[in-house]
């Protein structure tokens, strides 16, 4: 498989952890934000909303969006597994995911902050914004999950593939957790595990 | 079951088309967004997002986020069928809902544009906001799905259950559509199939 790629794309990472605790390899392809490769013919070809990531199957499919890129690699390659069993339980997990996927990350998305400065904000504006929606999700995030281990149990699942990348933004965007307890421990533990450390925006090939 | 909704909640609107194609019944519970019943105290004890829709299902379990509550009622009611059987193409499928679920109405949700209002906007501006990410987004649509039928194929699923609640929203905005042929011819099937008319804001017991 490859991947199209960008180091410090919260969704590019959410994907990278994902095909990381199921131990599947894939080329990465890095696709540079910055230099606007996302808008250049080539890729706009591939895809069509010139965003990261994509993921190419062995089949030779060209997939887009985080979400469905998850659950496909969940559906293609079911171990170890990333949803519990029971369709209750399975809703629970997808919905914090939802959380952060829907109302969190794409209000902090670098399309978006552009989009506010344009509109005439500051940095300053810009991040009391992208603190208002993080701290919102977040808070959500903390009342949903479990007293211990990962988000839902004692191996990591598609609530952590989302939860970690979203922590990393949010201290990157200098955003407090003192209040969430229970998402610093499951940061804690993610730190210790070796699918989270090797997807880590720090230790990729198009890592500055 | 029973459903915490709101009319015109461009979310709620996905979830109900899901449990008519599907012809389930449930009770509607209507929460009042106007009113502000998202964050009285009864709510936020079951939702504790504060937003719309929640599920309640038959044991008792409360579902949080469309996304998930969908992917329940596809686990738990199998027939019929809202994805394709194969894994690749219910990614496509899944892709073209999570555009709609991620990048565009997160955009212009009801607490997103009281944002931008409280940060100064005009009635001007925000419509602009509105308008610039359902065009971005229903244009990448438009490349990605069918060329007849429903979005893929003769029968509606998944990708119709998010298409249609979001040209609502567009139409409500005044956003033009004449760029996107695939999506006008959709949204006609739509408009003369039962479930979508029944699970139309116009149609609720809560609609003014």
């Amino acid at each position: 498989m490859e991947l199209f790629t960008y180091y410090r794309s919260t969704s590019s990472y959410r994907v990278r952890i994902a095909l990381a605790l199921k131990g599947l390899d894939y080329q990465a392809l890095p696709v540079n934000l910055l230099k606007g490769e996302q808008r250049g013919a080539e890729y706009l070809a591939l895809n069509p909303q010139g965003r990261v990531p994509a993921l190419r199957t062995d089949g030779g499919a060209l997939l887009v969006q985080s979400p469905a890129i998850i659950e496909y690699l969940e559906e293609a390659f079911p171990e170890p597994a990333l949803l519990p069993g029971d369709a209750e339980t399975r809703a629970r997990v997808r919905g914090v995911a939802s959380i952060i996927g829907c109302d969190v990350h794409p209000l902090h998305n670098v399309s978006v902050l552009n989009q506010l400065r344009e509109l005439g904000h500051d940095e300053v504006q810009v991040n009391q914004w992208i603190a208002h929606w993080i701290g919102q999700g977040l808070a959500a995030v903390e009342r949903l999950i479990g007293d211990e281990g990962f988000c839902f149990g004692d191996w990591p699942g598609v609530a952590d593939v989302y939860l970690i990348p979203q922590v990393h933004a949010a201290e990157r965007f200098n955003v407090d957790l003192g209040s969430y307890p229970r998402i610093r421990r499951v940061v804690a533990l993610a730190g210790q595990h070796p699918a989270f450390t090797q997807a880590h925006p720090a230790r990729q090939p198009d890592t500055p």
